[in-house]
């Protein structure tokens, strides 16, 4: 074993655990509290393996699965950005590559390369395992909030158009689970959950 | 899309929530709060993909992963066990067994089977994907326990026996990272943070 290399690993391995206290604007389940990132990267890799039938393109899936696992790593110096924070949105990339070069930079060059090269495809959706994964990270907070009675659109008052744009990119990853989504979101604007217009 | 299988898939998804709400023993690092199994999963399914290199034998890292991932999730039912608790230990397996039928019982048949396979892999050290998972799920607290000066082992007054026959499973995945855990275990007794003997 080379210790030093093995010590760098460690080194980004004990960084990650920062992710457990980044607490996004979901909700668990149940009217549960803030689910944190690494629950959400968590859940949104077993659902890249359970629902990997539904994939528009064949995926490679510890590719796809590692990918959500570190997808908001960034956001232990950048912090979260909610997806319907526009002022926050204007700044989140440059935010989150300063971060990036830190953050992966504690991992030996090689290791380094591989979780900036996932990150980076993530971002950009640019393979068929970045555009599944992020299907996943759309879906997953839909599910949650779905059974909670739509209450985080409720507090943060969005309506159906930000929604259904957020949404649009899930049919890059999956049309089925797209599909399905869309009926979700239809669901709880009758529900009253989810407002018609602004 | 079959959209009774897909609502299957979506309940098992759903139930799977409840892990972020299950308690382990094991701190945050920076003497942070307790971590939940949600969380340790998510690090070990990380750690299994950046330390591979270091397991004694070659490994499906999917299949690792995604057995890292729902390797607790019989605790919904059957609540967390300390690694150092006898009393607790001498139920588990009953208790985890029931667990198992009733959750994995949610998914469609072949998923049900592809799961419980994983669980009962990693329960039986069966497989080199279990053995190096299982080595995870050793050397995670370890880890975190290490970063906190032993917290951890001094609330719970463990011993150096105690705590090494717990780790002599990590070297049934990985000689190289045993090596190291008895390294730090080491470095912890002559600090004080575990008691040599009872």
């Amino acid at each position: 074993m080379d210790e030093k290399r093995f010590e760098k690993q460690l080194q980004f391995i004990l960084e990650l655990d920062k992710e457990k206290n980044i607490l996004r604007q979901t909700h668990l389940s149940g009217h549960g509290r803030r689910e944190n990132d690494a629950e959400h990267a968590w859940h949104m890799a077993a659902m890249i393996y359970l629902l990997r039938e539904y994939a528009n393109e064949e995926i490679d899936l510890a590719k796809a699965m590692m990918m959500a696992l570190i997808h908001d790593v960034v956001e232990i110096d950048a912090g979260d950005t909610y997806a319907y924070d526009e002022e926050g949105l204007a700044t989140q990339k440059e935010r989150e590559e300063k971060a990036a070069d830190r953050i992966f930079g504690l991992l030996p060059e090689d290791q380094r390369d591989d979780l900036r090269n996932l990150f980076e495809e993530f971002e950009d959706y640019a393979t068929p395992e970045a555009r599944f994964a992020r299907s996943m990270d759309n879906f997953q907070p839909l599910l949650l909030n779905d059974s909670n009675d739509g209450g985080d659109w409720k507090t943060h008052d969005v309506c159906r158009a930000q929604i259904e744009k957020r949404h649009e990119t899930t049919e890059r990853g999956s049309k089925e689970i797209a599909e399905y989504a869309m009926q979700l979101i239809d669901k709880h604007v009758k529900k009253g959950n989810i407002v018609e217009k602004k």
